[in-house]
């Protein structure tokens, strides 16, 4: 048996006028997240845990931040392509654990269908992907709701 | 052998007139942690790690912090129920590797007794408890002794 | 097999008049890092995985910030012995995933030269370690340039 770790931190601002993707989930929210993408910091974490297992680099290194072909893009489909190279690997998702850092609003009755849709890219079962939620106690600009973090640890398997 | 990676990540502020816990050991402290419960921001980190690994939800899933239940609570409580959900699902604990960020005072001292409390509840060796510690020189809440941090990372092992 | 799992995170403020090593290599910047060592933030977070990893304790704990014998040292020498405890234990490295965050200047291509001296002095082939960089999206010490910090998570494995 070949195993892996991988690890993945992202951090977006959040602002008024902006959409509030997160696992892939459109939540409702006063201010959203600032990014080229989607900025969707959840599956970008998840992104740099896939990538990081196998010394893939980082997300920034594939997809670029000033090129025009990833403006506003759904990062599911950065997703599907990280994945795919984990595949082309020989490689599986064992399990990822997640943590996403907000101060509002509550994420919990959200967290299911995020991870279905991250299940789903990573085509292994729901209870192979956890999603965790937690605030910052009202400090720092997570606390202080002008930001958000994501935390991605995972385990990949050698097929 | 079925494995399992979990990742946890705690905040509480500092404030006067409160007691600081962490893993389970009362730290002479200026400043307390402020929290619903004891505020043990190591034994959270440490529960949301073992949860996230069997992908059971989070901290504040089961142990709402507006449940009059769990106001003041001593957190070795919550890690014993979470401990007892992760040996229902047939897992055991391999190792856990802890950080806690504190400014002041220096924990040093205190480690080898946190480890103990720790190993006892998780029914492990001590060796298999890892606690370390460290300053956030100075820069943000952590730095400015406004609050402290901790973070936990787990292999869950099927029995 | 035995499997460990290992996490470290590392904080170093920035300012002028100091070199900034990140992962053994020297990177041109306006502002370097603040320590009592060389201020090597990544290595220090992959010293701190390693030790927690085998509940060694951390690195404060075996190279004081105090002691002079250590004023200035090449964080690498400081790897290289927390690495010689590891393989006394009967462990190697499996693989480790890192994770610097910097506001400025990008790191990516130093990247690969950091993974050469890492996976040197941890005795594995290059594709065992990786490094991945982002920035912390201009808020708070990190992403204002005031600080850097480090996240490592690693495998050992019994040999
Ligand atoms: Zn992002
Ligand atoms: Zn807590
Ligand atoms: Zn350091």
């Amino acid at each position: 048996m070949k195993l892996r770790i991988g690890y993945g931190f992202d951090v977006h601002r959040l602002a008024d006028g902006h959409s509030l993707f997160i696992g892939g989930v459109k939540v409702p929210s006063e201010f959203g997240a600032v990014g080229h993408s989607d900025a969707d910091v959840l599956l970008h974490a998840v992104c740099d845990a896939l990538l990081g297992a196998l010394s893939l680099r980082d997300i920034g290194y594939h997809f670029s931040d000033t090129d025009p072909a990833f403006k506003g893009i759904d990062s599911k489909i950065l997703l599907e392509r990280v994945f795919s190279m984990i595949k082309e690997k020989g490689y599986a998702v064992n399990n990822i654990d997640t943590t996403v850092v907000l101060e509002k609003p509550k994420l919990s009755s959200y967290i299911p269908e995020m991870q279905k849709v991250i299940s789903t890219l990573l085509e292994v079962s729901e209870d192979c992907v956890s999603v965790k939620a937690t605030t910052h106690e009202t400090v720092d600009s997570f606390g202080e709701k002008r930001a958000i973090k994501a935390y991605a640890c995972c385990l990949l398997i050698k097929k």
